[in-house]
């Protein structure tokens, strides 16, 4: 099944409409290309709905949001839900100001997300509705680990059922889950959050998955959050090989990701029932 | 002659005033640095005509227009046709939006422009002035091949006389002409359509060779388009021999346009007149 | 001493708020990364002095400044000051327009800056409160040497003393002075001029290494342009012997801030006492 998902993202090159930041948009759009999909930015209110019409999905990520890109983001969403296209919703940094917590309580109430994808600290704030301290980085306290990992599933599947999205926990161990089924996932490596924007790449890669396989939100988040881990290890392993470097790592993630095949994506990727 | 018009870029080191997207800008930049040029971003109303009065060209890309940045364009086109400075459109996805059709449509009469550059989609849509379908990549139907080839001439003819501009269609065959003269370009590989910005980065490199040769237009537009199609094809050769994938090949690209001789442009590119 | 300052930065993790420009922005989070610091890229007013309170330092780079974005430096730069947070000014091209003069003016009325970096030309024009020719990149004229060096400390001297700050001029030699002390920087490479943004990661780089040390600006800025110098110098070494370019120049000169440590940073740095 994961390899008929992913082999559909290069059948069907997918269009993704990405409101993303401006801080690693060039990545989401590289890796998108990469994955098989095709992304497309568009932010400006007076053309999302016509952008998000001829797209199979929709990305929105609160990375640099701002006062006008917000309200791009409510009408990209409001006319994807019309439309039925899956809607990803990647809430970077939520925790971080007062701005990005209201934007995406708002974002939340007014359209109907397929996948919610934050990491623990983005996800728990989402949960508590309430500021935190730190960046867009996942707190230290907030690493996901084989001891505190049901805490976090329970904490997925209470996003998942206040808002009937598929929600994904990213960390050292990834959770997918949706109000019937969890899954774990044990792909990537820990240098993948030294390079900016590895989540934000993820985003997009879902938004293609998803874009291809609208009939199954949930397999196809698992995989894409599989395959971007598998392409990570593999990257970093060539770094370390070649005595290289974060800059390096960065290329060889879209390497890897412009070279998977099902054989190596079946041979790679863990993930587990819960 | 082209050995000429690419020596003037290194020794004139023309400045390349760039009003353009922020998804691709930064490779923009480095392309526009690599070809011997010096770029500048600058998109402020409040700026624009300060800066494009110390650059040598302008160029303006429609690839995440926003209301802004539009009335900065049309700012900074009229103030590059008062001093006589080339100027280059780059209408990316003019067909996705209305916005973008309508913002291009307002450019194009109220700024004279010297190259109209884009896929073979983009430039129809100017000619048909009407939203088509798709994305920002070429449709299908409109790859370019020595079967249909005639009649997109025929199409690049008709925006060039009604815009009295030098028009370029990209593609696997690039077609250059002006009212008087026409170009084959056969250089280039279809992997560059899987690293986002390639388009976005010729129109950059145009900049820079027309800035540099403002007497020579159509040769100045041809030749920069060559080199770029030939560095694509090193710097894929270069991949694919590595084993490598889309993140080396945007690497690479950079690369040899940085370490781009004119022994290797004269044994390289492929233009043919029609 | 250096290598303390350097280390903190790894030990400290101090997050970098950055307002800076959209060309070079990737570039910028990735070395602040590499460094071992953590950027945070936010710029709405609405959300500026949240995302200030919970950074280290404060970085405002006006590459691509906007009429909305310089009213959210202000608000940023005055929250820093009130929380006692270091702030770098970055006046990237001021001589470039009448607006770059004009905000840059403002903000060195309106807010207390730790550290102001530019290039010669870039100092100068503050200096001298006027727009001057050309854009980004340095004048011919004033590019550092031996000879003329005694002349630009001089230039830094003033500037530190009329806006009490750090003042550093970077170029083939870099000068760092306060009111008290100078420095003189030889590392670095001419190449890293052919990349764009190199100044805009070196402000960051500042960012982080004031952040992890806001008790010792002076040696902190010093330590940062030495250590960003020498990894210049290592990635163009690198680039030459495997016949590379200006692509694979920016990817390893990350690779090289990433992988820096104490022996390599001691062992290279070039910072004399004037």
């Amino acid at each position: 099944m994961y390899s008929q998902l992913f082999k559909n993202v290069h059948k069907k090159t997918p269009i993704v409409h990405c409101i993303t930041n401006y801080v690693t948009v060039n990545d989401v759009a590289n890796i998108i290309l990469a994955s098989g999909a095709s992304p497309i930015m568009a932010d400006d209110i007076e053309e999302v709905s016509d952008i998000t019409s001829i797209s199979n999905s929709l990305v929105l990520n609160i990375g640099t949001l701002n006062t006008r890109t917000i309200e791009s983001m409510i009408q990209a969403g409001k006319t994807s839900n019309e439309l039925n296209h899956p809607v990803v919703l990647d809430p970077v940094g939520v925790g971080a100001s007062r701005l990005r917590m209201e934007a995406t309580l708002r974002l939340l109430e007014e359209v109907n997300f397929s996948v919610i994808k934050g990491n623990a600290s983005e996800i728990k704030a989402i949960l508590n509705k309430t500021k935190t301290s730190g960046g867009v980085d996942v707190s230290l306290e907030d690493i996901i680990n084989d001891r505190n990992i049901d805490e976090y599933i329970q904490v997925a599947k209470e996003v998942s059922k206040a808002n009937d999205a598929v929600v994904a926990i990213t960390g050292p161990i990834d959770i997918v889950t949706n109000k019937d089924k969890t899954y774990i996932i044990r792909n990537g490596h820990k240098n993948m959050g030294k390079i900016t924007g590895t989540g934000c790449m993820l985003a997009g890669i879902i938004g293609g998955f998803i874009g291809a396989n609208p009939e199954n939100i949930l397999d196809s988040t698992a995989v894409a959050i599989a395959a971007m881990g598998l392409c990570g290890e593999l990257a970093n392993g060539k770094v370390v090989k070649e005595g290289l470097g974060n800059g390096s790592l960065r290329t060889y993630l879209i390497d890897y990701m412009s070279n998977l095949d099902e054989t190596t994506l079946m041979g790679g990727i863990k993930i587990e029932n819960r």
